[in-house]
């Protein structure tokens, strides 16, 4: 129940030629404080609960709960989230033993596009594809959650 | 998913005679605002994540959604809630077509004892036990979420 998780900016969309897979997310906060995060996902055609607590001091590892939902529950539940919700499209990218997973956001975060690598611990290797850019796992503000209030247009 | 429920006072103790079961419940609240309240709750050796919504104006009726969910995984959420765990005994005590449940409050919100019943709609008829005192149903600062920030002993 311990994520690892790194981040990076994606300047270029030469992954999406990389991808295996494409998912459209649809995702809202019943809580988006970083301590409690209820996170409610829509991804395809299934539903979701998840909740997250506080990064440690460098950000990387959080606890981490989900639960699959009925999806019409999860449409329900969506509607009572906060004002904000995330609209993006996923792409999965294999590479070596990981997968990176890049986000597309849309609508009010339109123009950044972010990608993550789960790891098994913080200093485990992985291969660096040539459009990851800078690291941005320990930035507060690239947090779903935060994006959700304060989106990448209004910065 | 909609829940219609009405509160009264409960000024004695005449009640647990009557009660058929009585249950230990610990609940916290991964976001106690009305709006989108997340509570996580122990009763007895079963763990339960449930979300409600904003009650209508009359406040009898609210959204809720409720799942089980694994023990251990509940004492983990737990840990993750807002301060103030609220603690109390639960007695069941069926009463016609009805059944009553009766909290008695312990630690911080000693003191108060509360009953509810599920109606199917706001006006159904329900026999009013002699230890029913007077309803509270409008009064928020009567739910479980306000008590957990502002309990009972501090008013």
């Amino acid at each position: 129940m311990q994520e690892i998780e790194r981040k990076f900016l994606v300047h270029s969309l030469d992954f999406i030629a990389e991808a295996t897979q494409a998912q459209k997310i649809a995702q809202g906060y019943l809580n988006s404080a970083p301590e409690r995060t209820v996170r409610i996902r829509i991804k395809d055609d299934k539903g979701f609960i998840t909740i997250k607590g506080k990064g440690d001091e460098t950000g990387t590892t959080r606890f981490e709960w989900e639960k699959e939902i009925d999806l019409q529950e999860a449409e329900a539940l969506l509607n009572l989230c906060e004002t904000g919700v995330i609209d993006k499209t996923r792409y999965l990218i294999p590479k070596g033993n990981h997968t990176f997973e890049v986000d597309i956001f849309e609508g009010e975060n339109k123009g950044l596009v972010m990608a993550e690598i789960e790891l098994s611990d913080a200093n485990e290797f992985f291969e660096k594809p040539n459009w990851l850019a800078e690291e941005v796992t320990n930035d507060e503000k690239y947090y779903n959650a935060y994006l959700s209030k304060k989106p990448f247009t209004t910065w």
